[in-house]
């Protein structure tokens, strides 16, 4: 270990065997912490390159079971989501993507800090089961199409123990580390087909879209050298997405859009998802084809019932669908108003996140208990103009205990100026179509 | 932390407070391993500016006792050597300068590795106290003008940390925290005027004279920030000192120079460290006169009477000094002979040092007990033309265990070739003046 350190101190690269090497023995204890944090700086400062990272990405994989989705009767297929305020598009791409053959078999996280989690999300409908076993997991995805689980501790766990230590020693921004930790999980989770939904702005990890195609471009370089079919979509996260945070809300949001009712930035996500997961399954020959196929289930309510099916399948009750108005219930909500008049020329989508965790909606720290009713409306975006006393954004409470911090947070969020900033009006900002970036005009 | 830690990793500099808080939370076990050695990796990817480290030399000295040596009665010196194979030098300087109303109020170390420590040689002698308290050091070097205890625990035990992490996570070869640790010590250990020898070559740490000349620089100019008189000896490591490696044996050959029978190259190494001491301490006017002084005290035998009374005055046994001759005794004593004529073109010094400890004569690890008698006698060095029989070195052993080992790693370390090297004939290279650096012809 110490001449590996030695090495990669030096920006000399390192083996297969090398990586194979540390991956083994910090995961089994053999390497201790305080030598694995310095090689990790090491990396973070000097970098791996593309082999590297494949390999590293490679053997973080294999520290842990590899689910064979072998006997799924489809072309299967994964989404993920670098992560992001009011990011519910995988409760809509999912079950949409898989009315047309493609199987939807999907490990997802739990939320942490600012960013929301599918599984919290899921777990907010009274009765879903997102800890299947694996036999179950493929048995509800050949009878459905769709399934979404929670990642199982056996899930690439140098994964985990790696990211504990970057979390604690600032090796977390580094492209090489950020690739392998997400790709080690998805190609552990066996899928052939993998769309990635890297999100970009004041909200994610990547705030410029230069970085976030660099990100893009690492990861499907690993997947492609895995054998894996890869395509990415770079999207906007520099405002919230949709019109709610919080885990019921985002679920009210996502049947109301099944319903037919939406906002555009969610809806054009959610429409180039699938249209890439459908054009990499082979079961729509063009990105256009593919996004029309998305608009026909939405439409004929094909989607919606698809989604009900998803749903019961996983042992959810589905009663809350068709009463969906009444389905988040808290004690009070309390609007928060614009103090001055002029345009919103910037919004700070983590501390909206930050401001929806001091809810009681997301996790400080990875055993907190979320309370799943409550969240945030978000009335205005940026871009918008706005007069003394609208309403910017409506808090959905419970607790009152950090219901200021709450308050202050999401009003220092929004900047208001007189002049009409200039802002791409777009979601989707352009895909990637294996290593080839196009820009979505 | 975190911040910290960061920022060094973009290459940033850290203030003394910063600074401060890590060697204050290191040293009370608050700030963890990991985020250290992330913290020493980065320092030693992306380096520290002289300020910086200043500050953490101050952090790391001030992180124990600091000695006051105000109640000596004389100027207090000390010598620091950095490190090599048969450096006796400590045993010899001490007392002599110190003959010349300079208070020697040393600190030494143990051995480890392929370097020996003037305490071990120290407690080779019958009675030799190396654990002085405080007021008992003050008292005999106010007596006798010299004293060389062995550290204490509580001197920079930052430092102690510190080194521990460094050598297990190849964060060792940084100028600065190389330099910080030394200093710390130094600078805690309170003398007015320091003398630093670095060494340089195949035995030493750093190999090349312009590297041993950035590291005394770099010592340098901490001291004088710490308002001490700074001078640094620039000597030879590529061959091992004089004529003994191991403990007894290097007393042996201190002894011997004092009563007038010597090697040139640790005569000369002698000769300079003295002078620079005497000139530091304003006994001398000029380098020429210091020297001039050394030669004097060992020509008139006042060298070794000031011996005597240094270690008399420690509890030590004097009567070994009068039977020199019988003072190594060994069960058997084998020489190592060329197998081809020619130049001896090169010695790897560090591989004779190792040598040594596989006879038992120096550590492998701290805890490791050595053995005073054995050890090594070097009869060719680099530069002398040998025959195929003559006689290179002989070793003195008592266990046989690591016997082959050691003839095979002295065997190793000789390289025999037709051409005569170039090599510099002189021990001392150069020396520091303060800042100043002046080649010695």
């Amino acid at each position: 270990m110490y001449n590996i350190i030695t090495k990669k101190k030096h920006g000399l690269k390192l083996t297969k065997e090398e990586i194979d090497y540390v991956v083994k023995g910090f995961t089994n204890g053999v390497i201790p912490d305080y030598q694995m944090s310095a090689l990790l700086m090491a990396i973070c400062i000097n970098k791996m390159d593309e082999e590297e990272t494949y390999n590293l990405t490679m053997a973080m994989a294999e520290s842990g079971d590899m689910l064979s989705l072998d006997s799924i009767n489809r072309i299967t297929a994964d989404k993920h989501s670098t992560g992001g305020v009011g990011d519910k598009t995988s409760l809509i791409v999912a079950p949409v993507a898989s009315l047309y053959g493609v199987a939807m078999a999907k490990m997802s996280g739990r939320g942490l800090g600012h960013t929301g989690g599918t599984i919290d999300k899921l777990e907010s409908i009274e009765g879903f089961d997102t800890a299947l076993s694996e036999d179950e997991f493929i048995e509800v995805v050949n009878d459905t199409g769709v399934a979404i689980i929670a990642q199982t501790a056996n899930l690439a766990p140098a994964d985990k123990l790696m990211y504990a230590l970057r979390d604690v020693t600032a090796t977390v921004d580094n492209i090489s580390l950020i690739s392998s930790s997400i790709m080690s999980k998805k190609l552990a989770a066996g899928a052939k087909v993998i769309v990635l939904d890297v999100k970009t702005g004041s909200g994610a990890f990547m705030k410029s879209i230069e970085d976030s195609k660099e990100l893009a471009r690492t990861m499907i370089d690993i997947g492609l050298k895995a054998d894996r079919k890869m395509y990415a979509l770079i999207s906007d996260m520099d405002r919230p997405l949709g019109k709610y945070i919080g885990n019921k809300l985002e679920v009210y949001e996502a049947v109301k859009l099944l319903q037919g009712e939406y906002s555009d930035d969610l809806y054009e996500a959610c429409e180039y998802l699938t249209a890439l997961i459908l054009v990499g399954a082979a079961k729509a020959d063009n990105l256009y084809e593919g996004r029309e196929m998305f608009k026909d289930a939405v439409k004929s309510g094909r989607g919606l019932e698809q989604f009900k099916r998803f749903i019961s399948a996983q042992k959810g009750n589905t009663e809350f669908i068709d009463n969906i108005d009444s389905f988040v219930n808290v004690k009070s909500t309390i609007e928060i108003k614009a103090r001055q008049e002029g345009y919103i020329t910037h919004m700070n989508t983590e501390m909206i996140g930050l401001a929806a965790t001091y809810l009681g909606g997301g996790r400080a720290t990875k055993n907190d208990i979320i309370d799943p009713d409550v969240g945030i409306q978000i009335l205005k975006k940026t871009g918008e103009y706005v007069n003394s006393g609208d309403v910017l954004a409506v808090l959905y409470v419970n607790d009152e205990k950090n219901l200021d911090k709450a308050v202050k947070t999401i009003i220092a969020s929004y900047q208001i100026g007189k002049e009409k900033p200039s802002i791409n009006d777009r979601h989707a900002y352009g895909y990637f179509d294996g290593l080839d970036y196009k820009s979505i005009e």
